[in-house]
């Protein structure tokens, strides 16, 4: 079995440990030093650590004790000092959620089929889950969503007929202080004998209180539901003409008696769109279906907000519902799979984005952090061995979201390789920029979508122009993009005031978002002198550039193997990737314009 | 269960039928005149009709005895006499292609599931099957391929391990003189524990030898095999540097002394094409691919090429290879499934396409036609129920590749409905206008491949743009097409030379395959005046008028339930789709040309 990353994580963790203490302990007989352990129950998530005499003594919490004990395992790898003083988590929930179905298949799954589901029930490896419980405790994740949002049949009886088999795998991750979450159809009473799931029947809170019930008697520590209603074709409380509130706390009320939060997912739009229509405009959906509803969720709803408010596009502005939102209780969503990303075939480390989020936000207004998983029964767990980057990031960001990137990315490659240190920088540094470049040789300026339709994966700037997703660039002979301000769409009156007037100026808008909110001609004159469209073929060709350039600093460091054979061959396909993307989207933009590369370099009729 | 157009075929036919001349008696004793049987066996296939005191003797070989039956019960449905003279048929095989998988999904299905074949297994009710060969028969189709070409595992097993459920199959349809044909994997043996496939590797050879032998003896009178080799993935000879007809050869061998066929798809072309690359040109391919094979295929192999030499798109030239062949047996291949052409929601008649290919190609050249299936488990066999038309039409075509359209067309409408003259006659309008309304509304000029690409439905005309699949239309702000000439990619040269010239002018050019051969400015004036850009533009708006049309005189019609429902149903999905065509076409050409409507019609920007 492969680890990601902590090398104590090499040796497989016995059946027999019953609890986090028991873990911390197995764990710090590996260490070089020696580690006690107190529990403090008051401290619960946190720890403190301190040296003593012939080592450390980490007090925490139940579960704290063991985040501590990681922590200082961390720190003693690194040849750092543990972090001083009692350690908290910021956000309570760090949450996984995984789009694994039944059968097996991971809806954006790019590194393999399902850890724990096939054939439609529950099949895993208890010595690889127990593996998995510990890489999630060493960053300090404590909530699994086992399976897809999407809840396609026989997932319902994750709450029923499997509850005995979800009980057995809760189990198996109880030690490392991950709790599941289930994701549950809104829909699912009418499946058992009701005629309706209207949120307001009496029959259907008694339903849902009586399931309730019978799901906590076998899991009694499950983190909750997870609901993503009247979205993409899902059933939701709209049907019968109750709104999302109302949806969410009917459900919210049956899982509180037993300490339970109901996640409800934000990402609500048109998927039914007429392209004709240019006054509905996709980003604006989720801000105008759940502002209007602030303050009126129970205090165990958490609003789960998907970041960008288009979807996981590679540029986006924050979303506006998590700068609006002040008296409900939110979750950012994350994905770490690389669904828009590269596909964990082209590199993309995620903690400068997540950064920009949260530097816009403010951690203090989450209660909750989710990422969609980029885990599989890859040997390597996130078929690019770059990928567990990423979830080692998002865990230790959860817990602070006050994380540098680059620590968070030199930590990750500094316990995961032994590399002479000018190659571990390189490494690192491959990893910080990796983000740029591909924003650079995939979207342009902020535009979004110009992915295979359905794959997403390559370019086709006009695959989903003409579609029902709501998903536009509107590029003509004369220009491209869609004006956003108050002059079009409107969309950019959703932010508060000064950053509304930021993004409403083409003077002023981050050139990263240029084309996400404003509609300009190809001879538009940037800052720097150059017209749109000599910049749309620049950033293209330069892109392209930095990938070869990747791919020659890859070429340089003495990975192990087999991650050296993986990351190399993916990198091959990369640097296709990237001069696919280079010529199409510049082909795209010059068969509409007509405008020669000042630059004379060759652009494709 | 329904019958698709013969009223005759409403009464089931007891499962004791044993031969075509028992079903021959029992169709005849549904008839108002009495008919007699005698068989001639010298008359294989023939049959002759003659009028007696009392009724009619039909004389004719063991199958063309029922095929004579048909024959007559249409004659007197309709009011006429039976045909004159002795009858035969001008292709030996009328072949019904089905692309249904063991899973029992049907690739390009329009019409529900496999009627044979689910959950890995055969799977029917004999009933149905008996009605299936029935209606086969009533039109003179005598070959059934009843798995997909694509051979996904388990159908090599098909002839394997499904052996015995193959002949059960084929008992059933035996009656009807349909033979069965099997789609084969080229690759079996190496699943079969060879280490390789190579067609002139004496242990392959010998392992098909036995293979055939073992097929025969289950299934005596099996049609033969049908194989898609080197093409869209699939295995085949040029893995080992052999070509087609050592491919074919070496598998019509072992056929040979049973008297099967093996039938080879010569739909081959590279379909990893870079867009860049615009020296390789796709409709090139099976004409470069086969010609040079002219002459060495043995007697029982029959090359199945597919019209048009790009796909199957709506409107495309004569494949110049079943022009160019003149030493080997084809079969022309169709499509009565809709993948390109409406999926049995959208009207498309196809006989006047048919016409136009044997025009171009004469009739006596082919040994055989195919048709790639439309039927389903569907209540109604075809999804649309006007879509057993092209069923029923393609029998009756193959058996007279001289048949009228027109004829065809009246002959179903009369057969299968009870409707007043004037109303017959409006829907016998309507489908024999139907392709060239579809034509219309989705395919400019001969330009092809604007479809939703994988789905094949509705409009995408950037969709395969920069795509791997060779389905180019190269638009940019000056103009559309790809020069096929000398002077472009030579694709005209393949034709013979009156053919060659008259498409390699622009001026002599058909209307509708402009596009296909030329690549002209959005200004080059039309024979009639108008520009190219505003005939795109009439066309579309036409296309869509037209369609209106249609929906309007489909409300007339007194059809019987449920087929008034289902055809009124489609028909409002039919015209949302040539709404979208026409304003997804046309805004893609404004937005390219920037060219104003001269009638000043609603262009969307």
């Amino acid at each position: 079995m492969r680890y990601a990353w902590l090398r104590e994580l090499a040796v497989p963790v016995p059946e027999t440990l019953k609890s986090p203490l028991e873990v911390a302990a197995f764990e710090a007989r590996q260490a070089a030093e020696r580690l006690r352990f107190a529990v403090d129950e008051k401290m619960g998530e946190g720890y403190a650590a301190e040296k003593t005499g012939d080592g450390y003594l980490v007090t925490g919490g139940t579960t704290g004790v063991l985040y501590g004990a990681y922590a200082l395992l961390r720190a003693l790898r690194l040849g750092e000092e543990p972090p001083r003083g009692a350690q908290f988590p910021r956000c309570s929930l760090r949450m996984l959620n995984c789009w694994d179905n039944m059968d097996g298949t991971i809806e954006r799954g790019y590194a393999g089929r399902s850890l724990w589901l096939e054939g439609d029930a529950f099949a895993y490896d208890p010595g690889r889950v127990r593996q998995l419980g510990r890489m999630l405790a060493s960053v300090g994740i404590n909530v699994l969503c086992l399976n897809n949002v999407n809840v396609h049949a026989p997932a319902q009886q994750l709450i029923g007929d499997f509850l005995p088999d979800l009980a057995a795998f809760a189990g198996i991750l109880r030690p490392f202080g991950v709790r599941l979450m289930v994701s549950v159809d809104f829909s699912m009473p009418m499946q058992c004998g009701l005629n309706t799931a209207d949120p307001l029947d009496s029959r259907v809170q008694a339903w849902w209180r009586e399931r309730a019930g019978i799901v906590y008697a076998a899991v009694p520590d499950l983190a909750g539901f997870l609901v993503k209603a009247d979205s993409e074709h899902r059933p939701g409380p709209n049907a019968y003409g109750r709104d999302h509130a109302q949806g969410a706390n009917m459900l919210a009320r049956t899982l509180k008696p037993f300490g339970g939060v109901l996640v409800w997912r934000a990402f609500v739009y048109n998927c039914l769109q007429d392209w004709r229509d240019r006054a509905v405009d996709r980003p604006c959906a989720a801000y105008d279906t759940y502002m209007p509803l602030d303050g009126k969720f129970d205090d165990n709803v958490i609003l789960q907000v998907k970041n960008g408010p288009y979807d996981f596009q590679v540029r986006e502005p924050v979303s506006p519902l998590l700068l609006g939102l002040k008296n409900t209780a939110m979750a950012v969503e994350f994905q770490l799979a690389q669904e828009y990303t590269g596909h964990q075939i082209d590199l993309y480390a995620m903690p400068p984005l997540w950064r920009e989020v949260i530097d816009a936000v403010g951690a203090d207004s989450l209660r909750a952090m989710a990422a969609v998983g980029n885990l599989g029964r890859d040997e390597n767990w996130t078929g690019h061995p770059f990928a567990a980057l990423n979830l080692f990031a998002f865990g230790l960001f959860a817990w602070d979201p006050g994380s540098d990137p680059g620590a968070l990315i030199d930590q990750w490659t500094r316990l995961t390789y032994d590399l002479p240190e000018d190659q571990r920088k390189t490494l690192a540094g491959l990893l910080l920029d990796s983000r740029a470049v591909y924003e650079k040789y995939t979207a342009p300026l902020g535009l979004c979508w110009m992915v295979q339709p359905g794959l997403h994966y390559g370019p086709n700037p006009y695959g989903y122009e003409f579609d029902a997703w709501g998903t536009y660039n509107r590029a003509d002979r004369n220009g491209v993009g869609i004006d956003r301000t108050a002059a079009g769409t409107g969309y950019a009156c959703q932010y508060p005031e000064s950053l509304a007037r930021l993004y409403s100026d083409p003077a002023a808008c981050p050139e990263n978002l240029l084309l996400f909110f404003h509609r300009l001609p190809y001879g538009h004159v940037m800052p720097d002198g150059r017209t749109l469209i000599q910049r749309i073929y620049d950033d293209h060709f330069d892109g392209c550039e930095q990938a070869y350039a990747m791919a020659r600093a890859l070429q340089t460091l003495d990975l192990p193997e087999p991650d050296r054979s993986e990351a190399l061959a993916r990198m091959e396909k990369q640097v296709k990737n990237a001069e696919n993307w280079r010529d199409v989207i510049n082909t795209f933009f010059y068969r509409f314009s007509g405008v020669e590369d000042s630059r004379e370099r060759k652009i494709y009729e």
